[in-house]
């Protein structure tokens, strides 16, 4: 069994120690939490507090926040060793050269309180030295189906993506509650759409499955639905994503 | 059983004459379809291109584009019966007086090639008259279990939301695409997380879901990531929706 130990127990920490104590393919020896809290988690006699309890593995995960990568992995007490990090904005260069680097990203977006088939999620994998990218695919497709070898220029761009396809289109559902909210109607009645949008795109190409006034150049709905906007906020992002479709579609 | 025709034949229309047509409480008894094109589908031997051919029912359903609603109502060469549209963005009194009017309108995307699971479609109903209102709501309830009484401002309201939550949502896949294709990335590797992202409103209110630089007000990433943005297009809406998520978070 390959051994791995987790550095870090935030959302994504705690999803990937999760699903690696779950398999058979892998060990997960430790998890540090510099907090030390032992969780509710089954593998909370595994959880050290202090680098210098961590015992011999394969591989080094960590998975602390990206401003602290570089610093954690600094503070590593042993060299030589494979130490890859899980942030999608940073590059392999951030690690610090006294062990092999490497990079897995996990692309999903993790909350606490919220399981995750963690089958599903693509793995974005990068390493300094070839061998250890066979070892790392080897890991990745023992938690998911989905692995990608992705370097650090295509993974930066990949991060930005996300930014739109997940953080601002949860804002546009985020925009959408408030304006229900505004007039008394339940947000629940979006909910069916809300996931049909989502899942056309597994059928449909975004701009194949573009719907809405917007597109159709339906003036007078836009002209209302502007009339109908009281924040100003709302009513500028309403002004710049319709332009930014009808000039998008312009474009095909 | 219940006898309705459905007044136009497209995407809205095809997908609510099949609901009709595969249920046993109402009896679909014919679709108008100006262009009177037999599409391959089981009630094909129902569809006439006369409003003149039009048989009784007890409800129709005109389901044509916003702007021919009005006229189309007019052109009904009968009066004293219930006469509904199915427009989000249409008040009921668009209808012409000398029928009863009435809403019947389905809050979801509808593609072609695309099937939809009607049962999951909210219905959101406004009669003129209360009577009409309980068979509208039989009607709804053979079809989809989410039924909502809505009146004509709300809907207003609703189908702004539905812009925000559905088209520009959607838009947002379309940026996330073509970063993707812009820098040699398989699309695909996003869908997982568009899908989760969707699948979290339904345990999260889309505030607490809420993830990203922006949320983190995490300033290094949000700079690497405008400078990484070469479209003017997309540098501007990656500024504004990420204001637009900080000042949020900050009203709370």
């Amino acid at each position: 069994m390959i051994k791995i130990s987790v550095i870090g127990f935030g959302n994504v920490g705690q999803h990937l120690a999760s699903a690696f104590e779950k398999n058979d393919t892998v060990e997960l020896v430790q998890v540090f939490s510099r907090s030390g809290k032992i969780a509710d988690v089954a593998f909370s006699h595994k959880i050290v507090d202090d680098l210098n309890d961590l015992k011999p593995a394969d591989v080094y995960v960590i998975s602390v926040s990206d401003k602290s990568v570089a610093e954690v992995s600094r503070e590593l007490p042993f060299s030589g060793r494979l130490v890859v990090h899980t942030a999608g904005s940073l590059g392999m260069d951030v690690l610090d050269p006294k062990n092999s680097k490497g990079v897995f990203y996990p692309l999903q977006t993790f909350s606490k309180n919220k399981s995750v088939d963690f089958l599903s999620v693509p793995l974005c994998l990068e390493t300094e030295n070839a061998a250890d990218l066979e070892l790392l695919e080897e890991i990745a497709k023992s938690v998911s189906k989905n692995v990608y070898r992705i370097d650090s220029a295509q993974r930066k761009a990949l991060h930005v993506s996300a930014v739109f396809a997940s953080n601002f289109a949860n804002h546009m559902y985020a925009i959408g509650h408030d304006i229900c909210t505004e007039h008394q109607i339940p947000f629940e009645i979006l909910q069916p759409l809300i996931l049909e949008t989502a899942n056309k795109i597994l059928a449909l190409s975004p701009r194949q499955a573009q719907t809405g006034p917007a597109v159709r150049h339906d003036q007078n709905t836009i002209d209302a639905h502007l009339a109908l906007l009281s924040d100003a906020n709302q009513k500028n992002i309403y002004q710049i994503l319709t332009h930014s479709i009808q000039n998008e579609r312009e474009k095909l």
